[in-house]
């Protein structure tokens, strides 16, 4: 296994980030890389989702993962040891990235190789919706045992984001989960927002999401 | 049910929070109050386990709730069907409360008939322990469905709790979580921290916390 590269991000200097993430979406166009910013609570899935989703996009398009963290390199080991190209991100104690530590991050990565990078965001449902992270489109999981509740509580992480995967539904028999409030709540914060029900353990909804990305991508390069 | 008192608090205009934090855990101790702080992930069962140990706990302490959310009033709801004093607390979109936050939390509810004060601080495992929110004591939770891995990557979080609880311990079996790794991994970050296995739904470990808490409010009120 290749060793991680942990790449130590600072604070923007811009204190504009809306704008700096415009820009940086527009030098992703140029360079035809399709930046995918996935958000979650801690622990809803975001790796074993995307290495699920990494073998079911194999051949279809070149992938590469950005693992956000405070600390530890554990996702981005995950990631390398499953074949896929990945650094490690450290936000200096930041509980989100802005669009430059973004872009630091994807110039220390090289992305000419790559149609598709993924960002790990840092799991949290609050800041990093709140920071654009220039990316060409936002995903967010949410895993069957936080609750349907969610979209009440984090209004703007489903306002921003183009895909939302409800994730372990192979356990939903085992909790109080509502399929049709969780639909409800997301769709009443965001009414375009796509939903893909999914389980990395059983692979319910993998090949779907990787469909979704790969339609995605297609549109932004074209 | 009583309607939902809603207080919007304002961000503090104190720099120096942490000095900010001793004076209100002062105030605290002056007024014979208990305080609580409560953080977790989103979805962790915060509310659920607050509700079971408000239970064991009745007849032993006067207990309150202050429940803080971005949006929404679900929690306070909750509480006050089950009977328990509560307020909901609007951060105005802040990740987390900070000392003077939950000052005006705490004045607005009224804390004079009550010993143990909860603070349900945002899910969030990030900034809510960035800022100390005053409290005699800060307990987290982590959900079995979250991974055992979490203290590796919010340091802090367990760096800052004295109890930490181990939540939905009832679906281990359906989870890759290793309960050995997870001690180790919390008491690396924090040798002292104790830990106490629990699930809202079997009942299992919430009189330990109920002990817990009651032990702990003695020492403080004393």
């Amino acid at each position: 296994m290749d060793e991680v590269r942990i790449i130590e991000v600072k604070r923007s200097i811009f204190e504009d980030n809306d704008r700096d993430a415009d820009k940086l979406r527009e030098e992703c166009r140029q360079s035809k890389t399709f930046l995918i910013n996935l958000m979650s609570s801690p622990g809803a899935g975001k790796t074993t989702t995307l290495l699920a989703v990494s073998k079911a996009l194999a051949g279809r398009v070149r992938l590469g993962v950005m693992e956000a963290d405070i600390d530890s390199a554990v996702d981005a080991e995950t990631m390398l040891a499953a074949g896929v190209p990945a650094i490690q991100i450290h936000t200096g104690g930041m509980c989100h990235l802005d669009a430059d530590m973004t872009r630091q991050g994807l110039r220390e990565f090289g992305t000419e190789d790559l149609d598709v990078v993924v960002l790990e965001n840092v799991g949290n449902l609050v800041c990093p919706a709140e920071f654009d992270a220039g990316a060409g489109k936002n995903i967010t999981i949410l895993s069957v045992p936080e609750g349907h509740d969610k979209p009440l509580k984090y209004p703007l992480m489903y306002e921003t984001c183009s895909l939302l995967i409800v994730n372990k539904i192979d356990v939903a028999s085992y909790f109080d989960f509502d399929r049709e409030k969780v639909v409800a709540y997301a769709k009443m914060r965001n009414p375009d927002i796509d939903i893909i029900f999914a389980s990395a353990k059983t692979g319910e909804g993998i090949d779907q999401i990787a469909d979704w990305i790969v339609e995605k991508a297609q549109e932004w390069i074209r």
